[in-house]
């Protein structure tokens, strides 16, 4: 499978003014010029969205249909939070049945619209577990309370991940939060749902990421080595064993599969931070070490800018913002920036790198990996 | 390109008892056991679904993976009322790719849990349009007007799709409605918006429809032989002549072209009538006949089942009922059905058949064509 990222765009993250139309063409305009081809070269568009609730604006092809004022193929997918990562996943599948040449890939949130948007975020949940007044910060913290329980893993540790991405996001120019937190500011923050805290929680976002994607290879293009994709069941309670998230696990074995690599041949890594104990969980089970180790992997710094394997450049979703159907598009962004050597927090000689997204409480996870090789 | 249709699934289309995840097993069982295969031996799913909103429920490829007790690769495409169509062509360019054999479709719509289901429904529709109080029935009406000012199509022409949908239901097992009616009762029914009466416009529904897919033949299995996807800009007023749908042209051009067919070999036709006078434009778009003259089909007669072009022998969505997101999956196991010789209506001797799927006011659209041969 021949897969190459030729062009990517990012708009602000934040509290934005712009529409939702307006992002996706912003976003999208940007990764047309960076590949350095027009929108009449684009045989079909994947744009990822979560809800349509937020903006009530169903339909988003024909929108973007609309700004660019083109006819084209456009389909829009959903799977949650992990709307991103299928997006990046229909396009490569699109690419690989050779009936499309270049691909653009857009994906968009405008979650400040809504006055209620916890209550629209709550349904990627079941229902069932809605009744029970769950929500997705309560589902999270059972995922840490569990892994406290089993591995020794404390708030500190949580507070870690939020404080190292804050740091991170500080040069990205596109972080919706560009400032320096303590471990102690995490610690004192409200709290949501024990034991995670204001501070522990991803923010509400406005935002769009895209990138252009092609068989082909360009001077600067970047090689979609592999790409893994798992859906499971809904409710938490079905889980076996809720320090885990059984989709990454089987994700990332498809994708390190696909791209002939192993874990520690990664220098770079983008994961799903909607919750800081998400990026400890995830670190697990993606392979970079084993459950209940990633407590050690803060302790050792390991997972800076400047450690062996570092985690969330860019700020992650903690600082960079989360804008949910962008999200997904924004890591593979991110990480082909670090395979350039362009990024804003630049981890030294990248080569290879690794995006996860997740969505819900990780019922649906999308894991790709990318070299610049 | 090799796709067969393998095995197809459909609940009742109504006001149903059955929760959206019931809905989408109902289906997918039937399917699953149609072609003989387990749910294990599915590679991939796509879900088709217009919106979250009516069942307050998002992350559909969750609620799929738990009913059916499976974690597999699952995606939910969307692009308003084409979203099933949409899910067809996704699940065949999978298939093209040569990264699966078996794929399984389930469109599914749940709108009856809503109390304002048309609120919802006009998302699909620019905020701009809607911002002037258009809705879709007044989208419609005016290009009826403009249909009506300039080729003499009369209201007693749209009410004749109504009533020849309508009786082609009586024998239709999962139709919402099985009720004979007459030119009368229709220009006698509630004017939604003139030209529009409620009689002209297809209901709220409930249901599901899967079909399964894969790259080589069965006994009964059917062959896709060409698919057209198009979208546009999702205003009515960006539109240069309204009594035409563009994207249905070209879409139809592409399946065709495709297919290696031309309109009159077709031999029994599924349009999406959301609408009567959606059927009428659409047959010409399609090129069944010159731009204008479906009223001569209507006056001759062509498109009942004895005709020579059979449209909507299942009732199409005005009787069989619109559950949006399962349409354009249920138009394409109405044509297998025909195409098999199994079908409640049945066209004798159907050999082609051929789906036409729109989304909004034909700002998006999806052709399909197959054969029995």
């Amino acid at each position: 499978m021949k897969v190459n990222v030729i062009g990517v765009g990012h708009t602000l993250f934040g509290k934005l003014d712009l529409d939702i139309g307006s992002l996706m063409y912003e976003a999208g305009k940007q990764a047309l010029e960076d590949a350095n081809i027009s929108i009449e070269e684009i045989d079909a568009v994947y744009i990822a969205n979560f809800s349509s609730s937020f903006a009530e604006q169903i339909h988003l092809p024909a929108v973007f249909a609309s700004k660019f004022n083109v006819n084209k193929e456009i389909t829009r997918v959903e799977s949650a939070c992990a709307s991103g990562g299928l997006a990046i996943k229909e396009a490569v599948i699109s690419i690989a049945s050779g009936l499309y040449g270049k691909v653009l890939v857009v994906g968009v949130e405008k979650m400040s619209e809504s006055s209620q948007p916890a209550d629209i975020i709550a349904r990627a949940a079941s229902k069932n577990e809605r009744s029970l007044g769950m929500t997705f910060p309560s589902l999270f913290a059972l995922m840490a309370r569990q892994h406290f329980h089993c591995y020794g893993t404390t708030e500190q540790h949580l507070a870690e991940v939020a404080v190292k991405n804050h740091r991170n996001a500080l040069s990205n120019p596109f972080a919706q939060f560009h400032k320096e937190i303590t471990v102690d500011d995490v610690m004192k923050s409200k709290m949501v749902a024990s034991p995670l805290k204001l501070l522990d929680c991803a923010p509400i976002t406005d935002g769009a990421a895209a990138v252009v994607m092609q068989s082909s290879e360009t001077n600067s293009s970047v090689r979609l080595l592999g790409i893994g994709h798992n859906t499971d069941a809904i409710e938490l309670f079905k889980r076996p064993d809720i320090t885990t998230i059984p989709t990454v696990s089987r994700a990332a074995e498809q994708a390190f599969k696909m791209s002939q690599l192993v874990p520690k041949d990664i220098d770079v890594i983008e994961v799903h931070d909607c919750f800081t104990i998400a990026e400890l969980i995830e670190i697990e089970d993606l392979g970079f070490c084993k459950k209940g180790d990633s407590k050690k992997i803060m302790e050792e710094g390991r997972s800076e800018v400047s450690g062996d394997m570092p985690v969330n450049p860019s700020g992650g979703l903690k600082a960079k913002g989360h804008a949910i159907g962008a999200t997904g598009v924004s890591q593979v962004v991110e990480i082909v920036k670090q395979l350039r050597g362009q990024a804003s927090n630049q981890v030294k000689g990248a080569r290879f790198g690794l995006c996860c997204n997740i969505g819900g409480a990780g019922s649906s996870a999308v894991v790709s990996i990318l070299s610049g090789e």
